[in-house]
């Protein structure tokens, strides 16, 4: 028998709000009161206060002195900035997994990346769950990650997790039949991968980034009209 | 007249204790206790709380559900770890501040390269002030990110300083030279970011952050040695 402690109360408070961020049930812009939220979840204002510096870490709040913690907005403008450092970072992830190249882990990894792949592109729309799909892919992030063994680019690409997630969950929910193409970028991902080639790697990367920033700008656009 | 908000408590505090972490008077390993430094500054657990989550995500602590917070370790695989995600987002801030390139505002970043490097050639040694030679250098880089006008970089940059402060004060410590060093190369950084090479610039760049991990990992060495 193994004990496991929980989440501290903070990271699940955080792990709450940041959910109702994620779907859009907290809205850009929206205030977040302490108060307001403690008594909600008949917590302490504490427990809300270190909960609202996780999400910031996590790039879900702002907070400014004095004034509290507002949701982040979501606009042109920051999607862009958001998607330049990501694509970066998931660059270097690949150019790292491909350094530390070993035989077997990789075709692990190029393993579950096929799986993905096929579950993805088997969804036509109906059925398709965006949770799931979002996190299917982030969990390869984290495995890519553990074979590098670099926290700190772990810790950074976790941050942006749910600002990400974010992103891409309105992609799904607008356009269900992203969940498939996703599916055949990871394809392509995975054959690059196991090719072996650092140069070629990174252009699959950025062609899969520049993807997803299209179909959001795309949305968010139309929002906005 | 105009007023402006004083930091909040817990980002006083947690500069507080970063600056004793980044000159090691805290040193890696050591645990803090939220208590005790409740009790020595006067002020809440709760401040003191908050204040260790704003220096988990600066990287200068870690911590663990039940068993409190630790200063970060500094060791031969996490400074790789660390500088291997520095330098990669140094270059990518270099490879954005040419793509917005523009006369008037590269000119001003240029110059202001130059005079930090002129500065620090100057140093020979004696009564060089590491604190001071340190910000120097990131003031630079904040510059360089306003320029970009990426938030999400201009933040992760910002959130690594303080660990690599503790890294680079390490190196001045022991080897004072190192500040005439550093103005060498800065000042190569800005004819080459004058030149409008993009790749250049990088080269430049990831030679900078090479010859400053080179420096720290001497120094660890004999340290351990």
């Amino acid at each position: 028998m193994r004990f496991e402690a929980p989440e501290s109360l903070s990271e699940q408070i955080a792990q709450h709000i940041g959910q109702r961020i994620v779907v859009r049930s907290l809205k850009p812009g929206e205030r977040i009161q302490e108060l307001k939220v403690a008594g909600e979840l008949n917590v302490s204002r504490g427990s809300v206060r270190e909960a609202l510096l996780i999400l910031e870490r996590r790039h879900l709040v702002e907070i400014y002195p004095r004034r509290g913690a507002v949701v982040s907005e979501m606009t042109l403008a920051s999607v862009h900035a958001l998607y330049d450092i990501y694509i970066d970072l998931l660059c270097m992830l690949g150019r790292k997994v491909l350094e530390c190249w070993s035989g077997h882990e990789i075709s692990a990894l190029v393993e579950q990346v096929r799986k993905h792949a096929s579950l993805l592109s088997g969804l036509k729309g109906a059925g398709s769950n965006p949770e799931q799909v979002i996190d299917a892919g982030f969990d390869l992030v984290r495995n890519a990650c553990q074979m590098v063994e670099n926290p700190f680019l772990q810790e950074t690409l976790e941050n942006f997790r749910p600002a990400i997630s974010r992103t891409y969950y309105m992609v799904l929910e607008n356009r269900p039949s992203e969940a498939a193409e996703t599916g055949e970028l990871f394809l392509k991902l995975a054959d690059t991968a196991a090719g072996n080639d650092a140069a070629r790697l990174q252009q699959v990367i950025q062609e899969y980034g520049e993807h997803q920033r299209k179909q959001i700008m795309h949305i968010l656009k139309e929002e906005s009209a």
